[in-house]
């Protein structure tokens, strides 16, 4: 199975040890970004990833390719050029006092990219699925473009398209996103999102029902997912269910959905370590599942283990196997050792 | 507002990632001392802080500046001469395992301060408040005589005085204690003490009734709320009720009492970063309540949420700022991030 | 009182900070191993104590001997020899990720040690104990035949032998463990060891009963302690129950037996640093208290509070007091800070 | 003596222990930039300074107050508003590896100021001197615009004028430093530049003379201070002599001029802990010793001592002492201990 | 280009900070190997590289793998299965203090690989280049008829084989080396060896003069690369000259033979950071140079700056850029930096 | 042999990587003092030592202890008891940057022992050798009291009594030095001392030279020994010969006398890992080479290579083993590895 994602990758800038960044004598560096973790969740499950992006002509730029190679991850169609590399400076937050995150991000490379930058023919040649998410369109004009002219690429070539909707408030409005949103939902395939996603890109609020009151009012994703079944033809939506008990403690669980049935995944307490990539780990075992062929609840099991072991899992990467991601799946969260 | 401060700073060493002193190759340094985070925090609320201390001559002292000045602390006042710099080595606990302190405190600059270093009528002049907390009378006799001489000198310039009664069993006894601060307690506007406090500090133990029975039996809090104000007079009465589940993780709220009413703040479940600072940080959210005119309600809120902040705080010192208090004031303690 | 313990000490590198072995730009360095843990634990307790082990000549058998002396352990008897150290990866575990181990301890010093590296009736003239764990047997056939001779030179010089059952499924199989243990016991007065050990060691299952449907069947626990008494003899037998909630946090308390009475240590609920020695520090704290000549709930009490306080300390040496042991057995598990 | 330095503080991401960028798991952070360093060099010698600059309104803009403020460095006049904090990732050089530079700094608060966000009038009343370097005017129009505009205001208020010639080849052309650079030198009272800088900045290239071919012919400098002074009246030339052994090692001295005599400092040779801020430690001894009224041949011991010591100082600021200066400038640069 | 090297990679555990081994409370990890440093430089140079090996069927084998993807080598014949992964704990010297290595490679998956591991045929279909060191044949039986077959079956596919013979007196004896290497030398095209490489492996001891009483009598060094060519008739011919003033400082310089002409690079002196993987990387340098096509001067140079280079990066792989390579080989040893 | 040492051990507190004291977030922890590095050496040497101190009762008073035994020092006459650990702060140098020291050592334990601590007749039943440095007795009265008691105790057993002069101007003045030493150097076989030590500590000041006017002036040592030998019937007298190029760079040779001869080591350059503990390092070889029975020229080679080792050593102690030694004064300061 050949897949291609494509998006950003940054440098995370993270405080050490709880501290704020008024404290911090220095910065651990991660490297990641929404599609680049789905990319790296693939290849370690076994498939073979092309990762499309566009990255800087310095170190920075080629730290990044190796990072991605490491990982297994393709990096053939990788442009390089002018910009600079975006930067995420991350407090982690403890207890009550929630993660704080300055933005660092225009002016990259990958928001200069031009179409021709890309030979998107080539991309998609023998593809079998294309992921993106929400954030790469919302970049810049420029990346709005080139998301437009890969999914079009893509359904060419006959490739499944998926999308991780992902609203953020930090890059653009939902008229933008809705503008953006609506025009291409019907070349999508699969679709990841949740209430606030839908609201703000599909512009899909349930009438006459406050979703928001419970957190977890399950009724509520099922008949915004059977609207967004309705409206686009979807084949698969599919989200995550986080409970913020704390900034150092979460619940888990995801929902999936095929167009009939809907599977809710076993769900975790978590210890946070880091919480970055939990949704593009749940994307990544959403398409294998699909990929794999594997019944809905079993998709379910899967997507929702391995996005709930990121959690524990330092850096945006979801740095685990398949046998680890099955053997949580089948039940055993006590974390005892081996020996 | 101009606020004054006086007390002592001291290097806190502390073994790093849970380490016994044993095991330390190395330990981290932090600057702080009860009124020294009482200024940072009403600096960092906007406010015009001078702190007054004696530094010794060396580096040491010089880097107390720095952090004191980093936070926009004035330190005009601060004298400096021969003398060492008080050391507190601290092994963080952890579950069960309770915190370690070695107190190494004898003979600092401090300690062995006179009034001739100060010119308390240049230091009270265009003062609005005067903090010390019940750590500085027991430094030493010298020490207790400069606090006398300062909330003297505090009077005279019609500046109101706070004072934060912090028993502390290794420097002193509840009769010395008792015999300082029942002598200077006629002079104070504002105190902060617990029952334990109000016992070793004052001898007000209520009698007929055990409330240590229970860590939270609020009415025996409330009970000696009323007496201290009836003896003394006090325009502000507060304290923090913390409950010690164990090392890593408390529960946290404060009582703040106006001599009529008395409020409570929503209640915290903390897990512990640095709980160094706690009570220092509740004193100066409470001033800076009390100074902003807010209703008693509020100033319980705010105090609390920047006391209870302080826990998730590496090192002494309160590192937010009133907007982060208030956020936390106003309910959200699910420590989502905003992207 | 003079107590010998047996065995091999180990480098165990640790990935730090949660990190995963391939994002592990160095390991933490700790030396330890099940008698090791032990023997220093008594000799911290104030006890004279020797270990025997043999230790690869170079640098890294040099620093175990380094370790080992810095906790009061006597080392007269630790030969040297060709062979190398043997190396434990350990990742530590978080929330529903479990801890993972890479064993790498095949070919070491000990594992080759024969019995002319050991002047046993040296060792055991004028000792009061001799400890060993079922690891010792288990880790080569010499090793086994070390551990036999040792047993039987200990009961000829009329010494106390305790054995902590202790079965790694990654060093022998059931049927190898029985043939060596059941051979054994016979000379063994004090066990340690849980269900499991009893059925993989000693081929004892409770007919009728699946004691592990439920963790803490204390009746199975007591069950196949009697069965034990009655087939060896021993004079007593103790273990640990441990409860994993998740990697991060376990439940922990501890069961002793004398032949008639049982005794149940408190519970303890623990957030982990290392869980590593756990039942090496129950196994010193059960010898102590024997050795100590206490009643049996207090014997449980000590071995429980040593063992649960060991989870709070990094590596797998019990580097506390008597004393914290004692004020924690005591039933102050707040974790409160004493100024 | 009241004195005020404008330009830009930036964050300096550096990696640890001679780690190119793509080994770096953590970048060290380094708060400076030219006159900053100034500005603290001239507040730890005792001096009122003032820094003027526009900040990012964010936690790292906060930082940077944090830390000039730690330097003793007023900045009641440091504005706030949209816009980055500049970066500039270093990788240390080591012998011939030198040290590589991406400069990340395009859009920062500073570059975007404006010369509303200062009143320039109050910044000046009561100023004694005033210090920028060629820095400040390259980063953007704006930034030219405002040096424009500091240095009349300061004219007019009869503060000395100091600049820095400093020619960076990443900001501007030699012809866009010139246009800016002669129009401004006739308001300039002290000036800090070599011979590239002349030519680059001043377009004076000493003819039938490639003063190049030796680094240290030091008639080439004496011939252009001469030609500068010719030109532009200054009071007082100074630069430093710079001789890269390799990037470990360097050799050091400066020149200063008075229009009459030159003094050339001592000679150091220097193992390099980080050679950021050698030229603004520089600029910052020669303006103390002008300021203080050494003679000629002080003062350039004074400032070649102070900025020889820079290089051993880890961060751009130059943490040392008056009497540390004076000591080496004294002549012992064994480095030997006092016990 | 398409080149495939073999070896072993291993793990090297060093002490941080110029530590002993006793002193560390962790090691720092490396991935590295003499062919995988060779592999990794030629794929920073743009060429394709295939590496050959075994490794362990755990996650320090698939960390392996991440480091040599990440530097672009490709590791499609690499294979996986039972053994360890082989070990190098390294205490880095310092001034006279030699490093001290403590070799723990026994038993490794590579150390244990059949042939039926690797389909050589596939291997070398379409391949250039073969390279491999005197380490491989020495590590087991196993790995030298590994390296039989691998000679063999590139010499069927018309490869050019090179061999870098590197004695390792640890792993063989010059009786062990030579039975090898004079039956393999026939099929290498180009040799790497210095005089003491030709007398453990050749038995080439020029008769009648000691080569050794001058490190650099580089009469002694020509005569044996003539009589080297004239036995076994290689291409080429190099070695690197390394002058060890201390641990801390070397000397360094190449020499190049092409049967006709000798070249030697420019001599550098280096500030060591990490001395490992400087002969490989002179190999990788004097590959490229014979794969370019360059003249022998150019070669040497070359081959010489990047292996100079090397000392001054962390780490066995030769983290530069063919660039960065070509600046210092024209002749800038400065470490200047460029701003 | 059996060897007794007497003295005080430390808490130095080191700033990391070059950072000076303002600058560092944590202090790097060494545990060492003069007598106590000479002991760890002469243990690691094969020799029986016991160390002869006071410590406080508390955590950092167990540390010592366990560093001491961890070197093999035997801590059986080791008190414990009320006072402080004493700490010396302590900033790394770098070219011509000088260390800088704080001393923080008042009310030590070891400052406030008393003559009862310790069973001098026990200590010295059976033992060889007694060392003191000149430190010891400066420490305070009671100190110099214990000192006079050590020496006198020391003679009755016939143990052979060497002190090192060893003068801190920090701790005494010259008349408070002589006054002491003078009345006990006649029971003194071995002088370890310099120049400024004979001058300062025994009021030695050749007449008609200035031996300081070159640092190496070696007929001032030997006139000065001469005399020293003369006044006080020395066996043999012995010192080091520092050479401060700077701090990151020194010259060393040692210089040794029987009464007859005089011997110089050969002489190193050594770049400076750390210089604490040289002189003590000397101290302990020469002791050693003297036990051995050594002819003066190997005493001066061993003793000379075993302090020019310290210098490449974290922390005061010798970590290093007598081949290392050894293989250093045969003449091998290549620094090369052996692989």
């Amino acid at each position: 199975m050949k897949i291609i994602t494509m998006g950003e990758i940054m440098l995370r800038l993270m405080t050490p040890g709880f501290r704020r960044i008024e404290q911090a004598d220095h910065f651990d560096a991660i490297y990641d970004g929404d599609e680049a973790i789905v990319a790296a969740s693939l290849a370690r499950f076994g498939m073979e990833v092309e990762y499309v992006t566009k990255l800087p002509d310095n170190a920075l730029g080629e730290t990044c390719l190796q990072q991605l190679r490491a990982q297994g991850v393709g990096c053939r169609h990788a442009a390089r050029g002018p910009g600079r590399l975006g930067i995420n400076f991350y407090e982690t937050g403890v207890a009550m006092r929630p993660p704080r995150v300055i933005y660092d991000r225009a002016g990259s490379a990958f928001a200069l990219a031009q179409p021709e930058d890309f030979d998107f023919d080539a991309i998609f040649e023998g593809a079998d699925w294309f992921h993106f998410a929400g954030i790469t369109p919302a970049v810049s004009p420029q990346t709005a473009s080139l998301t437009r002219a890969a999914v079009e690429c893509a359904r060419r070539h006959g490739v499944t398209v998926s999308c991780d909707l992902n609203y953020r408030g930090k890059l653009w409005t939902p008229q933008q996103a809705q503008a953006f949103m609506k025009s291409i939902m019907g070349q999508v395939d699969v679709c990841i999102g949740n209430e606030e996603d839908a609201e703000k890109c599909l512009g899909l609020k349930p009438a006459g029902t406050d979703v928001y009151a419970s957190r977890l009012d399950l009724d509520g994703y099922r008949s915004i997912f059977r609207k967004m079944k309705e409206l686009y033809g979807f084949r698969y939506i599919g989200c995550t269910l986080r409970e913020s008990y704390s900034a150092s403690d979460n619940g888990w669980s995801v929902l999936c959905y095929d167009g009939q049935e809907f599977a809710q995944s076993r769900h975790y307490d978590i210890r946070l370590v880091d919480r970055g990539g939990g949704g593009a780990s749940f994307a990544a075992g959403f398409i294998y599942g699909i990929l794999r062929g594997l019944p809905l609840s079993q998709i379910a099991e899967f997507a929702g283990a391995a996005s709930a072991l990121k959690h524990t899992v330092y850096g945006g990467m979801n740095r685990v196997t398949v046998e680890e991601v099955w053997e949580l799946a089948g039940g055993d969260a006590s974390g005892r050792v081996q020996r």
